[in-house]
């Protein structure tokens, strides 16, 4: 079948360039006779790759000496505990910054460990939305304040980085990383999952200013302590070698793009196209307030249920899968990560718009 | 270069057709217009592909239906905690045999959350061999008791399931499984990751019988608590989704070569070859006492250990590549998993004898 235009919220489309190399290099990895899927992590081929891959995302990202690069499993899931596990020292509070059910997930696995002090809540306005900064109540005994800088359900992302008053700021980005610059200066620890913008599920990244790297509160793992995989490049135990080097090609990918103020430039048009053609019609709509909508993922719903599944139906029939909304909201969501081509937008409004001609 | 000869004590060499396999269908899976490496786990192709690789490992190893299969990350080390943060329940004791590296290390991670007993130790025998049976110092106290049932490094191998007298029974399985046929129903739970005998890094293999999950002490990190996988058909949180169909591959290999007798002869016939030629000459040697030799890992050294790099260098040249012995042994050591051909260990050998003649 041709390739379709795969909307999924992640694991998610990948640049077609990427999934072209890796078909070439998979079987003789640069000559060396095997694939990368059967190299020892110690070799020096992929020890090679490893290193590689940590210095595009310095490089992406600008990220300075003070900050090391972990590439851990688990997944933004297992994160949600090991940041409180590792980062409490200490301190008895945690904040939390609430825009949404990732938000919640985060903070509903951090109450197994600590106390938290919820910041901001936008769950009065059915988090569409995020709360006025100027209401924040902050709390200078927390060890850390963490917000969720894109929430892929509920379509609604950060337009700004929040200030933190001194306290060490942390955001799961697992939807949004590369989607645009960053100051990782502002950061004490940033993660994130994959499969949306980096590659392929099974590998995670972790940013963490090296002052953070503390004794953890009692008896963790062992691979749960961020200072065992930092002390060993990330090889405490094996890694998932291959997922590792398919996040190498994606960031290949986004420096032949231009870097992350292109990408940034192209993930606004996607946006800015897909949105207009939701606001301009009186069948699609998206709940979101304009200053916060994601520009990864925009859930739309259609002013007639019933024909949901027609409309999933003729998607599919017309090359567009995995629009169907997250089961918790319903209606539709249109993932545009980075890897989501112009094409594949315009296709996308093309067909709703035709869809809306027929059953409108 | 040609395809070379690997043998990395893993991530290891996969069976030509699964990297061919793989290869074949990367862009576009079964005609789904996209890579296996961008599907949603919820979706329906993901489902299905998923659904076949439990199956495959449950007519494979036949599996009753009182255990759960579970798909996890974080490899055999994560399991080292895993294994008694669930299954020690209100007891206080974990038994343990120790053989070698391995073992040590599950060892040493389970002390951070319970006492242990030693049932047996095979350290007074430098880790040549397992300590007999008649002499094991059970303590019926224990919540299980686990065992190593292939150690790399040392590259001793249990050729029985041991007695564990009514002490659930637990496993580190990562270097041996599927080499051969397997009681099951012997076992409270069985672990493995997958880059030796299964597939690539990234996912680790648990099979746990119904009555062990049960409630784990204190507050663990959720991804560790095997209820959550199992309620979840292991997908709790996104799973390493391309990690999970690569392994799927690999049992339908398993299965077209045979299945596990097959398996177990082939690998028992490149064991016997590789021993008898090392055992048939005065250059080459194997401490372990032969009833225990590994058949998976075979570690040897040069009676001239000047030679070391010149071997190393010869064998590559010859198209053999990861021959260097783990570091804390020195030496040499052939991993001849289940995807090493019988032509890579033939070539080892004959590689081995010239060299003697050479140099020996």
């Amino acid at each position: 079948m041709a390739r379709v235009f795969n909307f999924s919220a992640g694991p998610a489309t990948l640049p077609q360039a990427v999934v072209q190399r890796v078909k070439e290099e998979l079987q003789d990895w640069q000559g060396c006779g095997l694939s990368v899927m059967e190299m020892s992590h110690r070799g020096k081929e992929f020890t090679e790759i490893a290193a590689k891959a940590e210095n595009d995302i310095r490089n992406i990202l600008q990220i300075p000496d003070s900050y090391r690069v972990l590439f851990l499993q688990g997944g933004a899931s297992a994160q949600f505990a090991m940041v409180p596990l590792n980062l409490l020292a200490n301190r008895r509070i945690a904040s939390y910054v609430c825009t949404g059910s990732w938000s919640e997930k985060a903070i509903n696995e951090a109450k197994r460990f600590c106390d938290i002090n919820i910041v901001a809540n936008s769950a009065n306005c059915d988090h569409q939305g995020i709360p006025d900064v100027a209401q924040w109540s902050y709390d200078s005994d927390s060890a850390y304040l963490h917000y969720t800088s894109n929430e892929t359900i509920g379509g609604v992302e950060f337009p700004f980085i929040p200030e933190s008053n001194g306290i060490p700021l942390v955001s799961d980005m697992s939807s949004n990383i590369f989607s645009r610059s960053l100051d990782v200066n502002k950061f004490g620890l940033i993660y994130a999952g994959a499969q949306k913008n980096m590659g392929i599920a099974g590998i995670t990244l972790v940013i963490v200013r090296d002052d953070l790297l503390q004794e953890p509160r009692g008896d963790i793992p062992s691979t749960f302590d961020y200072r065992k995989h930092a002390a060993n490049n990330s090889m405490f135990n094996t890694p998932p070698t291959f997922n590792w080097y398919v996040m190498g090609l994606v960031f290949d990918w986004i420096r032949e793009i231009g870097g992350l103020e292109v990408m940034e430039r192209l993930n606004q048009e996607k946006a800015d196209t897909l949105y207009q053609a939701i606001d301009s019609s009186s069948f699609y709509s998206n709940p979101v307030m304009p200053a916060y909508r994601s520009r990864m993922n925009v859930p739309f719903i259609l002013a007639d249920t019933g024909l949901d599944s027609k409309f999933l139906l003729e998607a599919r029939v017309s090359g567009m899968v995995e629009l169907k909304g997250h089961r918790s909201v319903g209606g539709m969501r249109a993932s545009i990560y980075n890897a989501m081509p112009m094409d594949g937008v315009n296709v996308l409004v093309e067909f709703m718009q035709e869809f809306e001609r027929r059953y409108g």
